[in-house]
């Protein structure tokens, strides 16, 4: 099993007015992540996956816990393996750490989608093996 | 009971390369109604809160699903409610739907802390009365 | 001459971790401010723009100045009126007022483009005659 | 004379519903190349600035013109450079070149200032010093 893994710092405009990082930067974090990962792992960028296949990954669930708050210029550790593949979705595990400490554990849901009718479609088979080195758990749908 | 409303329109911002709601600004969107929600309805604003009292809520937990999209025009009817009221925490319901139909689906979970360290404190009286007038659950604990 | 007008209070996601308004953040509001007045004043909303007419208005220049910060809970009230109508081009005026006190100075230039290729459009008539309304300066090229 | 630069992906979030860049987040990606700046050449951390020694450097003025759209998996090179060094204020210029076409122009005035009043502060020898060598222009006021 193998883990992705990106570095991301805390900036200014990740925090708010109570000084410490606001929620939703998180999740436009998590999809950096997932972002860098479909295009460094699975070699399907979403630039092409969208501008050229006309397809996207719209995210169907997201249950996040943030058990410790994080402050400007704070180093975020970011992981993510999978879960579970299926057909058309993939039940994805993402956890941000600062100094091994737990800031942020993320389960999302991502299903292949048609860009304009949001009708699923299936993993491309190349992706899809790829994507089975990142599985953690025990199971194939 | 009573539900806490507030209609939020679909900005060319919120949307992404996708042409969709970029699932983040959901939660931006969920922020808003909650700050919207202390204002209004607790008569506690952020402001008074954050700049006054030297407190904030952060959210430690946010369990959240997206059954269909949302695109660019698209008018949000965000419903708030109360699941329970702890001495520190809450837990809110929060449901966006357009036209009738159901786009987002949202737990959060907030405690309330002071601004510096990450410290729980217990809600003020008046505002904890205020709260329970959105109860949609049964028990308080 | 005409002014458009539409408030908009500081929202905790619109602070940073300095407490005060984060600038881009003003540039978004702005683009909230054009938006609504596309829809309200032009009767041309970018979800008609853009989903029905394969049309849009990049911004190819933006020139503010920020006298004054803006906190959580600041009440602000935008002013858009038009400096120069041309063909494919518009010269937009905005500025953010709180109690009377200048907190944003901005003059935007939207191009009207082909969405796919970025190639200048003219602009409707009916479109046009509706933004001499807010004209506030002399000519029209 | 040095320049800095900052090499930063178009990511899905950083596009709207027209497919290109939102151009408030071509302001955001430049606040992320100033505060890498301060980090890296300027030794001083926004984190050491905000968090220990209370000032900040917000910014008063920014000239902007976006002469190309930038599209999703676009590589844009950041480049940094210092124009004018006063007691307390600063001009930077920026770009932002993809495959060398300019996609962003932008002239920036910070000022560095007391955290919660907004009172101008003198440069630190040491940063202004290192200011120097990212100068382009001319004189040092």
């Amino acid at each position: 099993m193998t883990i992705y893994k990106l570095h991301l710092q805390v900036l200014c405009h990740h925090c708010d007015a109570t000084g410490i990082v606001h929620f939703p930067r998180y999740s436009e974090m998590a999809m950096h992540v997932v972002e860098s990962w479909f295009d460094e792992a699975l070699d399907w960028s979403f630039a092409r996956m969208i501008g050229g296949e006309s397809a996207s990954v719209p995210v169907v669930r997201c249950d996040a816990e943030y058990p410790r708050a994080s402050r400007l210029g704070d180093h975020l550790v970011w992981r993510l393996s999978v879960q579970r593949i299926g057909r058309s979705a993939i039940d994805l595990d993402l956890a941000a750490t600062c100094g091994g400490e737990a800031r942020v554990k993320m389960a999302l849901t991502l299903v292949l989608s048609d860009l304009d009718v949001i009708r699923p479609r299936h993993w491309p088979e190349g992706v899809r093996a790829r994507m089975a080195d990142y599985l953690s758990g025990a199971f194939q749908g």
